[in-house]
This record gives C-alpha cells, structure tokens and sequence, in this order.
C-alpha cells in the first residue's frame, strides 16, 4: 500500500497549483458584488470532496451556500468526525498595502501569501487534500466523516446555527475538528482550548442634515465627529478598563493555577511588539500581554468615517460621524447582553444635538474547551509525530463563533488544530499561510487518521 | 446710450448659458488630477477679460496660474478698483449626495445648483459681466480697474501674497472689492466687516506597521483609532471652550455696542436650525448663534478616518488613525500662534503608544473692516439701488484669508460685497447660487460704477 505521507511529498508541486486555484477565487462574502465568486468558491470545495470519493452537495441558504461532504464507509457503528471550515474571506482593502495582489496567490520567503491562505481557504485545503490522498491510497476512512464548509464566517455565520439544529441528526458526530487558528509559535504545535467571543456594532451620529462650510457654521452647529471622539473616549478609563456599566459582571476570571501556565509559555514581549511594529504594546492594566489576549475582554474602534478624508483641506462642518466599535468577550460573557449595556451607555453620553444610530453587525459567544477524550488525544498524537514536539495547551483572542454552537448544537467536542502561524495578517494585507506547513499540515491530518485507526483496533 | 442695466435684462438667458461653462469646468485645486481643468478655468476667465476690452494675462506660479486683466482707460490721475475672485473650487465628494452632478449646473426652484455656484466662479461672473457689459454699452468705466482671480483659494492661496509682495506697484489700488460670501438674508442685502482666520492642520497617529486582526491583537497592541477619539476629546470642555492652554489669550474681546448690534439683527434661530437640520443647536457656553458664527473662534473636527470603513464588520485593529482639524480664528489671534499651541497640547496628550504626525495644511488670519471710506459708500448705494433696501454691516464665520494680506500689502481697504444666501452649501454637496442674483448682482456692480462716476464727478 503506498504510504500517504511519500504522496503528500512527491505531489507538492501539483497541489501548491491547486490550492492556488482555490486562492484566486475572491470569495468574499462581506460584498455583494462578490457572491457568484463566493459560490464559485462553494462548487470547488464540492466538486473536491466529489472526486475524493465523498458525497457532496450545495445547500442553499437565503445567504451563501454550505458545502456538505458525507463519507460513511466506516459503517453505523463507527464513530464519525466532522470537519469544518469556510471557503468565504475577509475583504481585501485597502488593496494598496499588499505586496502582491490579494488573490494571485504568490510564494515568498518560504509564505505563500494571499488572503484566504491562513484563514481559511488554505488550511480549509489542507483536510480537502488529506481525505483525497487517504482516500485514494486506502480505499477507506477507520472513522466516518461529515465535512462541513460555509461561506459566511466572515460575516457572522448567519445561517450556520439554523442550519445545525435543522440538520441535527444527519450531522450527529463524535467530535468537531476545526483548522482555522494559528500554532503558539514556529516549529511548536499547540490545540486551542479557549477563543473569545464577539459583539460588533457601527454607530452614527447624525447632526447637520449634510456637511455644512466649517467657516459659515462652526461654533453654533453640532459637529458629529468632535461628539463622536468624545462618545468613544468614554469607553475606556486610563487604566485601559472599558467602563460600560455592569460589561465585566458575567466575566469568570481565570485561576491562578490557569494563568500560571499561561506565563510559563515562552512569550517574547519584545520580540511580539516588533513584529506588530508598534511604539509600545498597551493594555489593561495588571495583565501580561498573553492574558490580555487570551483570558481578557476588550472594546475596539474598527474603523472611523466623517467628513473628508481625501488629499489637502477641505474645511466642511461633517453631517454625519460613523465608528465600528467590537467587543472580544471571554466566558461567560454573553454577547447581546454586553451590545445591550453598550447601547445603554451610548444613549446616556450622546448630547441631544445629534441623532444616535446603533446598527448590530454581528455576533459570537466565547468558549472554553475540554482538553480530553479520544479525539483529542489523537490529535495531540498525530501532532507530536508531525512536528517532532509535544502540542502546547494555548487561547486566542479571535473568535470562531459557532465552535460553542457546534458543541452545544451536536454535542460533541470541538478540537482546534490551526496550522497557521503568529503574525499571518489574517484580517490585514499580506496574508500568508507557512509553505512549509501546506505539507506538515496534510501530513497531521493524515497522522490523525491513523491515530483513530490505532484507537479502533486497540480500543 | 444703451442702459446697461437693460443689457443685462434682456441678455439673460444667453449671460446663464455662458456662467454654465464656467461652472462646467471641474477646476477642483485640491485635486493634483485636475490641475488641467483648473488651468482651463483660469483661461476662461482670461479670454473672457480680453473679449470685454482688459489686457489680460495668466501670470504663471509653481502652483495654479493668476489671472490678472487690467483696463487703465481711466488714467493715470483717476482711482483704481482691484476685483479679487477665484476661479478654483472645493472638492465635490461625496458626490452621491449631490441631487444633481456637481459639474453640470441646473437651475431648480431659482436656484442654480453646482460646485462653484456660489464660491466662487458664479460670484466672479458677475464682475466679469459687469465689467464686459459697462464697456460694450459705455466705452469706458469711471475709475481704473485691475482684476485679480486665482485658483488656489480652496488650498490656502500659497502663491498670492508672494505675488502680491512682487507686484505691488502694479496692483497699487484705492479699494479691493471682493464677492465671495452671502447677504444676510433674502431681500437683505449686507456689507461684511468681519471674517475668521484659519489653522487647519491634520493629525495622524500610527500604532502598528499595518492594520491588525482585532481579535487575534486587541487588548494588547495600542489602537490608534481609540487614543485619536481620546485625544481629539481633550479639545473641548463641556462647555464648548476650547481647553488648549493659551488659545483665549489673543482673542480681542467684542465690546458691548458691537454685541448688542449683533443683537439687534433680525435673527430666527429656529429657521436655522431647520434650515440646517441637526436636532439642536450647540456651541460655547454665553454667546447666541450669530456670536459664535461671528466674534468666537471654533475648534473643529474636520474629517474622521481609521481602519475599516465598508460595508459590514470586518474585525480589524487600525494601524493608524487620522483626523482633519482646524480652527476658525478671531482678531488678534495669530494661526500660526494657534498651531504652535495645538501642537504642544498633542504632544502632550498623545501616550508613548503611538507615533503622532501634524502636517499644517492651511492658514489665514482673522480680519475686521473699516465701514468708511468713498468706496465703501459707493457699495452701500449700489446695493440700496438694487435692493430697495439699505444694507446691515454683518460678520462672517468663514475665512478669506487673504483680505488682510490685501489691505495689508496694498494699503486700500477691503470691501466684501456677497451675493449669495444663508444656505448656499458652499463646501457641501447641493451648492447653489439664487438665479434671481444671477441679474441682481452684475446690476448691483454696474451700480457701483455709476455711483463711483457720480462720486467723481462731485468729488
């Protein structure tokens, strides 16, 4: 029988091209303008898991479709795994600080860069890849698998939690496997056990009924820009706390055996700051940078509009002033209550002299996981023989949204094995996936198998 | 002799269509793409001046060219009248507000609408009109006459006063009539005694090399977006003064006749207020409206951008944040005084966090009038003439920086003769220009030269 893994190496040159492929598609589903992309994105990920040997179909949704892909060689008695990840991307702009164009997938310094590489069309490929491989060296699968990729994580998952408790019993599985993280740090493997969650809103504030000429009417009307400023400054107090009443009621605080075993991690604080490349790191006051990361809350400004923002000075009164303001929540924060409390705290500090707009954008609930249980420690193993390394336990500060769906929904344990690596400019220009880990990162999936194979035969 | 006035009666609808391809020309200074269609503008003006009978040239400048036309028919021994207007024009964006294109003036419920209507090329028509048709009708004018239009007053006329300092001998004048501002209401016409300065400065604040995912990075990497509302809040108390240490320092007080005649002007603040639209009028604590607009300075935030601005939520930690802000400045403050200051309260308030830019982008000094002298009379005849109504001496809150740097550099006092109407959304999208001033105006300048030719023959 061949071996996968002499297959996984000697085929690199044609699968990098295929997983280009899949790059170039601009799948992203925040634009309208993009939706036949978003569904070309869809059909190749079906037609994928087709020619592997799996069943698979489009399910509409009113928004994006979701790939379904069902291999139950494995028969009814076997335990079944359920693959998930997204095909959708976040928007590419601003287009001009790319290095190369976002979706022309390029190989540099050992990273392929190209939105969607880390998060998550390429570590989405690499569990397409490993099926493919296993399927056709083996024939067969030891476990059954049910592979589930939408197109709307980027903007929310709206039609993923219905999708779920309208599909309970077909989806029923044993364990959820999601590759759409980062590793703690090059050549050290890690699973993720605890996420945060998400609350994001935009807010408008409407004064003059257009922009006005600074000069003809500054100082008698309401300016939305300065009001504005001076809203979000009542966000946080000088210790970097967010000061929305009651915001830090539902936060379960981390123990300190818990937190100890985030210091003994290997964190560079300085080497961290220079990769982001700021000044100086800053945050709430009393925590280390990886709790502040990982175990802490916290309130963003997205993105700011008023006025003019173009080249030279344009003195105009602004009509209107939006921000795009996030909250990463962790355990047990919830996330419409947090949006409730800002909401709340929005109204008391807007001035009457401006109209007050709050649009809800999207939302997650954070997480906290179980390190333990078969699949699991299979994928602790499968890790360990890729990488040479015993996997590290790590938090992130992004969210996965559904992972607590999931849990909740099919109950069964979500297992976090991202392959991506700290700095990949997931949400930012010049994105980038390690080439290295395209072959380690198959290579894992295809050790987990094996891995659950052993589990059958001794278990 | 043919009346001129009769003239401009019956020559109306073909006087529109030639103010139409003025205002067609897209001569937006700002913009570097424009700079041809800026020029275009500047020769427009030139042919016309030469067609009416003034020797006319465009004088080059490392910026947009000075149109300067002279007609000295009246000889050596006579006074001189320099015009001063500006052929260039503010930017158009956000061109979907506009009702109508920005660069296509129509006429809808007797307003012209289109950028420049009002400020300043439709206002600038009106002398050239005047001045064209006095000669064709009359021959000759009463007094000399220099006119003098730019094209970089929506940029902060960088190259003016080198030219004005240049040149003195040969725009050596004995008044400046300048029509680049609005009466005080319908029916009212008005003379302007008072303008504010200006300081416009932009601040950019940057944190990390490149925008960052907020969930992955938040908490712990400094927000730019967050630190500039925070330290654009620091501006205001909440009263509506300006916090900046010094900056009341050089305001020179309005005394309690000039207050109680601001007082006294048939004033609805309500009509304002809907004629703005915002939901309440606001300003510093002590003063009514017209103050504010007139006697106080302001602090404003001009224009707003940071981070993710589209549609929808994109999760994303802004690597830099920036704000347009500038202040309208009343005598004796010094802009260049106000920028120092404003500079070192940045600093100041600006945490280690981040780096902070402030790139000045535009100044001018505040100015206050002389209402006295034979040609300032002349106007106040000419506009009774035309009017029925005897003018009010007003102020203004915008800048035209350069009136003091022409009473100062030419010693001829400055007469501010606006033609537009409260309203008129000079820097905003939908400007427009009252058809009805259209014939009003160019009759009202006609009337100044009569007056000036009476003036003479009496004098």
């Amino acid at each position: 029988m061949t071996d996968p893994i002499r297959v996984v190496q000697s085929e690199m040159e044609e699968l990098t091209q295929e997983l280009f492929q899949l790059l170039r598609i601009p799948s992203v589903s925040a634009h309208s303008e993009r939706r036949e992309d978003t569904r070309a994105a869809a059909q190749w990920v079906a037609d994928h898991l087709r020619s592997s040997g799996l069943d698979a179909t489009l399910v509409e949704t009113s928004g994006h479709p979701v790939v379904l892909g069902e291999w139950r060689g494995a028969g009814p008695e076997a335990p079944t795994l359920l693959i998930y990840g997204h095909y959708d991307v976040q928007p590419a702009e601003p287009l001009e600080l790319w290095t190369s164009p976002p979706f022309d997938p390029q190989i540099r310094d050992g990273r392929i860069y190209g939105r969607g590489t880390a998060d998550d069309k390429g570590q989405l490929y690499l569990h397409l890849k490993a099926l493919e491989i296993l399927l056709r060296t083996r024939g067969s699968l030891p476990v059954n698998v049910i592979v589930l990729a939408e197109g709307e994580e980027e903007i929310g998952s709206p039609h993923l939690l219905p999708f779920l408790q309208s599909n309970r019993d077909r989806l029923a599985c044993d364990a959820v496997v999601i590759s759409d993280s980062q590793m703690f740090a090059p050549g050290q493997p890690s699973l993720l056990y605890s996420l945060r969650g998400l609350s994001y809103v935009e807010i408008r504030l409407r004064g003059a009924r257009s922009d006005l000429h600074s000069g003809a009417y500054g100082g008698a009307v309401p300016n939305p820009a300065t009001i504005l400023s001076r809203l979000l400054a009542t966000l946080h107090d000088d210790q970097g706390r967010i000061t929305i009443p009651g915001f830090y009621d539902g936060v379960r605080e981390w123990d300190a055996a818990a937190r100890e075993s985030i210091r003994k991690l290997p964190f560079d604080e300085e080497a961290f700051r220079q990769q982001v490349g700021s000044p100086r790191l800053e945050g709430e006051a009393g925590f280390s940078t990886l709790e502040r990361l990982w175990t802490r809350p916290t309130c963003e400004v997205n993105g700011l509009h008023s006025g003019y923002t173009g080249e030279g000075a344009k003195t105009v009164l602004p009509g209107e002033a939006m921000a795009k303001v996030s909250f990463r929540l962790v355990p047990d924060q919830d996330p419409l209550e947090v949006e409730k409390l800002l909401r709340a705290h929005l109204a008391r500090h807007t001035p009457s002299s401006v109209s007050l707009d709050v649009t809800s954008l999207h939302s997650g609930p954070p997480w906290r996981g179980n390190p333990d249980g078969p699949f699991f420690h299979a994928a602790e193993r499968a890790l360990e023989r890729t990488f040479g390394k015993e996997p590290v336990l790590t938090g992130e500060g992004g969210s996965i949204p559904i992972v607590a769906d999931f849990e909740r929904e099919l109950n069964a344990p979500a297992i976090l094995l991202g392959f991506a690596l700290p700095g990949a400019n997931m949400h930012a220009p010049d994105e980038w996936f390690p080439y290295a880990h395209l072959e380690l990162g198959i290579a894992t999936l295809i050790h987990l198998f094996e891995e659950l194979e052993e589990e059958n035969a001794t278990g």
